[in-house]
């Protein structure tokens, strides 16, 4: 079999996931991934056997005085793919894309960069088949990410009339230590609704959905509160939704009272005992007994890892562009490569 | 003029406000407080000349070994007291009533207590005459005295058909160095909807608010995200809203855009700025800028000083129960006495 | 009497304080206050009838728009000064200096300033009568200022052989949210002796000693643990180390076991207990019942409002550089306004 | 081969890392785990592989409620074994030595119990060998093993005249959501010199070193600051202790400038690059760039994963009491099985 041979450029929270993600799958080669900083990512980078690749000149000598060896700049890395995984910080993609063009390649940026840039915004249980042939796509952000999933899923089981959502955002990532805040809550009130409804509706257009945001003094995961309104409330019951939700991909259920998750904190720590690598959480997860039926509406907690939730949609994204796979073939394929176990 | 006399039974968050701003009003006598612990802060009540009473004959003991005059026994305080502030530590209230009882004394109790062992659960603004007469009242928690001021407002204003709300509890007191969670979001899902709700309708019967909450790393300020379904929205507006709650006692707005209040830590700096005690916020404090109205629905974020929100109401009680003032006039006395504009 | 004609450029942290603390003085006249931003910190300087200047043409029409009166630029304020408090950030000060040197003003320039901008280093116990007739001085950061106090009167007192010190620092202000780190200790491995060593010896010449430093969580107070090598050990005891500490100005004894004091915390909230303005500690806080003698060393901890310990400074360095008082004369007034007790 | 029996009792932070250890070793075998909690960690020891016994007949009955197969209670485990490891809390480990002498078998206790509990405590660099025939150890604990290892290596090859040691502790587990501090440092003054020097006397009697220790509101690493005074300082130098505490087992250097670790976040993060199970750090990392010798002195920071440094003196504590191989060897087969590279 010809594998796809998949170049990363970036590699900070997303592109490092991303990377191994790819290593893994049956059907693509890793040929290398781009960094700007000479630092111990760039060695473990080395040390898993990854062709590590400079931003730009400066950064080839970084790498040189480092003793890193350096097989190039990333316009050499692009060149020699078929499709780039984009995962630079923000605006940077945008920055990028002519040079994607002018090679002729495919790519995929990440959600930081505006929907307009890919013109598609991609979530695999949703509009997998919408990406086929496409040169762009974006897989959207880790909260816009969830969100499709569970009201894509909500809505396809009983049809949403209207979603709410606060989202307490973790307001750093772990090794983002200059960050804050250490005690207060930070939030941006000329924007409600925030970003992330609108951003849903790049995959789910139109659905009707409104969210708040604020970040809190955490650095894992994002914990949304949903408020979702059913166009009939009069079959609804906890257990369909339940239902409904299980047999969707990518959704995690955990418990409370029964299996002791009291806290973010224990859904990581869940993580590290199942060996997940970098303890990650791929599924968007929902306390099963936070779900709570009242007349037509349905509330539930969820809880969304930012680092690693959209790894599986960036190699779906991946198949779906170059018509490798059926959809289910390929959720199937990537969930089993990274232990997703539905 | 006959000042009440009023003794504060527990002298931590809560009493040790109460007692200063009983200490404020015209029409009343601090006559002591009861405390347990000899520290630092009943070194700070004698210094400020209140005489201080213990718990108990071993904390009698322990005064006398830290040098810090005792004035008797808690009993003895209340003996000589027309109502109490029972600002004790949760369940210690219910524990104390049969001695209220005993000696005759009216007794204002504090949110962690039962509604039930009050048989009235009040906030000035709503239900300042029904507590004319009774023995026992019970002043709610911080987050429902700050949900009744809003949600009574709109309603009187506009007609709220349901109201929604997240909390994002703070999760220990700035000096409770005891409690964590230090980097995680910590939530009970089998308690949605959260005890909020239910706790406002002991002020305001059959409200339809449902909440739901989570407890975050932060020390100040509970933060509230508020999604309120009016009956009518055809002739809302967000100036209408900012109208109805400006003109109704104890709400306080700030901006984000024009003044920088970009997080609850900017509200504390204020209160210093202002030369409040202790930097207290009795108010509850929304962004104004937040307050947006989309179809019949209003949004907006809500901030709550946990130690300080309920001080103006335990003071109003003392007025209302003792029939010594209209609702109007205590409100307008208190509000002077500790510097809150309206 | 002539007052002094105070101007305070900055407000913010160190502004604010010095600016109230100014307006305290029985010898001094706030003339106004300069400041970059139009937001709520500039309301409350209205509000305090305080006269305020904008930094530039931008912000005075940033005030206009506000509807904050405007008195002038900075350049304007100072001109009218018979001495400038430079409160502005870090660097600012460096370039505002030929504007005082130009209109012929006094200025006192902030520990983010380097020694050589002022050549003179102050510390009001320590040196302050080399300060009488300079045009310039600096007033050094709160960490070297309580290092200073501490180590100066053990100095005078038993001989200081060695002093090493390791400081937790608190990582940002409390209202400074967009600061990390949320859950990390932040170092500067390549900065060890850390620059606060250094830092005390523009003010005490040749003190040996070494300072480590990290940053942690907190908005609070840094801590700093003490390890004091004596040049005689013979007659050391921890009763005469207290005598020593207690005798000197502007250091302040708590005690865990008998009063309570386990964190830091405790501390911040027994100034709110004061009625401290803003809770502000101006004293070196030093656990007493740390104190412990092993043969030559000292050991203590020691917590430092970062906020608030140069309010005392500034004040008396504008008596020292103005020749108004003797040394005793102005700590003793100074103290007595802002409610030091020693 | 005949493999050692090994029970792991108490499956929390550390127990379930040395049941992995364990799992790990070519000349061990794990032969069960016992419990208190059917939550998701009992579950995660299953999916394992893991046989789990409950600590008591109720914990049982938990067990058969939560549908997770039981077999037996901890007694019936241990006597299956030739060694147990006891990881359970505090004070339970005392509480279990009766049936550990009863049923005649050998067991390591963890460092929450005291020295004289076990007669030896244990770090295999230090003193192997005291261990061979023993039927107790304990291993101590986290910031004791670490300095244990630094301060012996640097004794064997300079000669330390004294240690002083400052260390910021983290406050709790990333999975302890009860614990604080949020935002502030709690000490216990009365505990100078803390616990910490004297424990690592257990390992190395009368060794010079006197520790401080304050917690702080991480939830990741302890922070040590080291001030150690050699006996000679004519011919020391950085590189020399570099050469020397890098040719000792299990310490790790980082650098801040080379390779950018910034703050013990860092260094979790490396840890999931490198693949790590549950991002361990076993190792005692130390910052190159942070050893400073001046004149007798050397100074470093050194950082200690709270949850994993003692994972692999548990395993040859097991090898040394039971004299299964050299010191060497063990440490070798040690390394070797969880990736520590020397």
């Amino acid at each position: 079999m010809n594998l796809i041979r998949v170049a990363v450029n970036g590699y900070n929270v997303i592109g490092r996931r991303v990377a191994d993600a790819v290593a893994a799958q049956p059907d693509m080669q890793l040929i290398g991934v781009a960094k700007v900083k000479a630092d111990y990512k760039a060695r473990s980078a080395v040390k898993k056997g990854y062709k590590v690749y400079a931003a730009d000149e400066k950064g080839r000598k970084n790498f040189d005085e480092a003793g890193i060896q350096c097989f190039g700049l990333s316009r050499d890395l692009v060149r020699e793919a078929d499709i780039v995984i984009d995962a630079t910080p923000e605006d940077i993609g945008r920055q990028n894309k002519p040079m994607y063009e002018e090679l002729g390649k495919k790519a995929i940026f990440q959600g930081g960069e505006d929907h307009e840039l890919a013109g598609l915004s991609f979530v695999a249980q949703c509009n997998y088949d919408k990406a086929r042939g496409k040169q762009f796509a974006r897989v959207v952000s880790c909260n816009s990410t969830a969100l499709c999933r569970v009201l894509h899923a909500l809505d396809g089981g009983f049809g949403v009339a209207k979603a709410n959502v606060v989202i307490a955002r973790r307001a750093a990532d772990p090794d983002e230590s200059g960050k804050g805040p250490i005690d207060s809550v930070v939030l941006d009130p000329a924007s409600i609704p925030s970003h992330h409804g609108p951003d849903v509706n790049t995959v789910l257009p139109n659905f009707p959905v409104v969210s708040m945001a604020m970040k809190i003094p955490t650095t894992h995961m994002h914990l949304h509160s949903l408020i979702v309104s059913m166009k009939d409330g009069s079959s609804l019951s906890e257990n369909k939704i339940i239902d409904e939700l299980g047999s969707s991909p990518r959704i995690m259920f955990v418990t409370s009272k029964k299996d002791g998750f009291k806290s973010t904190a224990n859904i990581m720590d869940m993580a590290r005992e199942m060996g997940r690598p970098r303890n990650d959480v791929y599924e968007a997860v929902i306390w099963k007994d936070s779900i709570k039926v009242l007349g037509r509406e349905v509330y539930l907690f969820m809880a969304v890892h930012q680092e690693a939730i959209v790894t599986p949609e960036n190699i779906d994204a991946i198949r779906a562009m170059n018509a490798m796979m059926s959809k289910d073939d390929s959720i199937r394929t990537t969930n089993h490569a990274l232990g997703i176990s539905s």
